[in-house]
């Protein structure tokens, strides 16, 4: 398997949006956010999403360049919409609105209606940490990852991600979580290696529990977060497309939707406007330092906080690079060609 | 079992409180909570709470009639001091305050520091919808129900419900969920009734699955939300306890602050200024009426939305009334006797 540095896969990305029309602008914030899921161990957003993306542009779901417009706004909120430019770009917009609202009015809501898939929300969350605000965010998903609602065995809901963020000393604490018991992407991933799925994680289309990956795409569906406590990660998912899908206006039913209309929800607070930032600090390290102390389960090592994987596999992926699997290379050269353009 | 009117369970309630020294108002606010939590079927947090909550007026946790005060404010938010008055009398008017400014700003947040137990936190995000209101709301719940981390063993979180609402047609969806597996209250319930509870909810004093509730209180845990995907009801809980616990200035860790020192944060969205009514009506019935027509697993008669349980037994409990189990009603005279008054 080929291997990249972080920059290099950032401008692979860069290369090949460019080629197919996406301005420059917009095409770095979206390279940058494909190599930033690389970086955080979660390739399954990263440049593999570029095929997935050309596809889209060609096929009229994402419109590069499309203006972002706000809708309406106030002094603490603002409703944008993403006219079906990238996900990426709508977003970073909004964080960066976000923040600025939030430093003027203590905290700030922006909606995004009309928008492309985001990439991995934790990336905006912890974008707001390291600008030292608080920061809860939803999207609800569209798409193929179709998840059964609680007692139901049909597709009806998206993997309705959520994230939260705090600033943790130097770093962020960071929340990134499906409200169903896991990613589309986990599943494809098992099912490319030809291994199995744990048990929870999807049905086949009769309803029956099943390990078999392949089920899902034969009319299996995901489950919600929960197991036999199923309703509340179905539930979390249905507010989820309240507060991402209904308040924005983006419309909730996927089927009755264009591909790609996510709706997106973000809050920030200004964390120095609540407490002190010191005082802040005092506490997380006091709050983390009880929560690592616990006794551990057998075969446990440690307890880890919430995105501290994430930021192992970052600090490892930056120094070391990324391997990139051969048959995604293939198609990122085979994209290239098409393109009229060369990677690597 | 003796039977009561919703209506008469705040009487009594009141009743108790009143005669217990609690000003009149705030008895009428906490003694309208608990008949209420009655009403929708979680007696946990019904009448059956007079009882601890005269302890802890006695020992000097809660302080009736305390100023709840103003810490810090914006035009979107309001950080509210509890001073250990009852959390019923403090959410109240947190709610009240978050609804004047929401439909002011558009958005707006509450915080509450030094907030006792606030009943049940649905019950609050219910009253915003049904103002017109969207909700999200979270509590970092101190107290005997302690929550190991994922991977640990030990007691270390509350049981962080959240709770998030929305307007469906004349009444409210209604999400009101602990992030971990169960709440505290129900293994009570089953102990009591000589049940055990379903596997993944507790683990005993050496980190073992049990289904003995009364293992969890000697020396077991309560687990999070997820089971083997546990990960995401902790990460929601220590998300919860930065919001509550942290941005509140609460304080985070149960063992160095008095019972009671829960953190509370509330969010509101004044759903017009961001879609207006009429059309979010067609969204939401539009998407009920989509998940609900989900193919059912077998032996699931129908796909219940958030908070339709609580709507169906709200209804038939008001018409009906509540039966009060034996011991819980012997109590609650002999606590009447004890403050020279009677009830029932």
């Amino acid at each position: 398997m080929p291997q990249f540095s972080i920059d290099q896969l950032a401008e692979i990305a860069l290369q090949i949006l460019t080629a197919a029309g996406v301005p420059e602008d917009d095409a770095r914030t979206v390279a940058a956010e494909l190599a930033d899921a690389n970086a955080v161990g979660h390739d399954s957003h990263g440049v593999i999403r570029l095929m997935q993306y050309l596809e889209m542009i060609e096929q009229g779901f994402v419109k590069p360049g499309a203006a972002v417009e706000t809708v309406r706004s106030g002094p603490a909120f603002t409703l944008l919409d993403a006219n079906f430019n990238f996900g990426q770009v709508a977003a970073t917009r909004a964080v960066e609105l976000g923040i600025e609202q939030a430093r003027q009015a203590g905290t700030s809501t922006v909606m995004i209606r009309n928008c492309n898939h985001v990439g991995r929300l934790g990336s905006y969350s912890k974008r707001a940490a390291e600008s030292g605000l608080a920061s809860m965010m939803a999207v609800n998903a569209p798409g193929p990852g179709g998840v059964a609602p609680f007692g139901g065995i049909e597709r009806r809901l998206g993997t309705n991600p959520i994230s939260m963020s705090a600033p943790w000393g130097e770093t962020a604490l960071v929340l990134d979580m499906t409200t169903s018991a896991t990613a589309e992407g986990k599943v494809r991933v098992a099912l490319q290696k030809g291994e199995s799925v744990p048990e929870g994680w999807i049905i086949d289309a009769d309803g029956n529990p099943t390990t078999n990956p392949a089920r899902l795409y034969d009319g299996g569906a995901l489950l919600p977060l929960g197991g036999p406590l199923g309703f509340k990660g179905f539930g979390l998912s249905v507010m989820i497309d309240v507060f991402g899908g209904m308040l924005s206006g983006s419309g909730v039913c996927r089927t009755d939707l264009p591909r790609g209309a996510n709706g997106v929800w973000m809050y920030f607070v200004d964390l120095p406007q609540f407490i002190e930032r010191g005082a802040f600090d005092n506490l997380m390290s006091q709050y983390v330092d009880a929560v690592r102390s616990t006794k551990k389960a057998p075969g446990v090592d440690e307890i880890l906080m919430p995105g501290e994987i994430e930021l192992r596999r970052e600090t490892d992926r930056r120094a070391n690079g990324v391997s990139v699997p051969d048959e995604t290379w293939r198609q990122i050269q085979e994209l290239a060609q098409k393109l009229g353009t060369s990677v690597g």
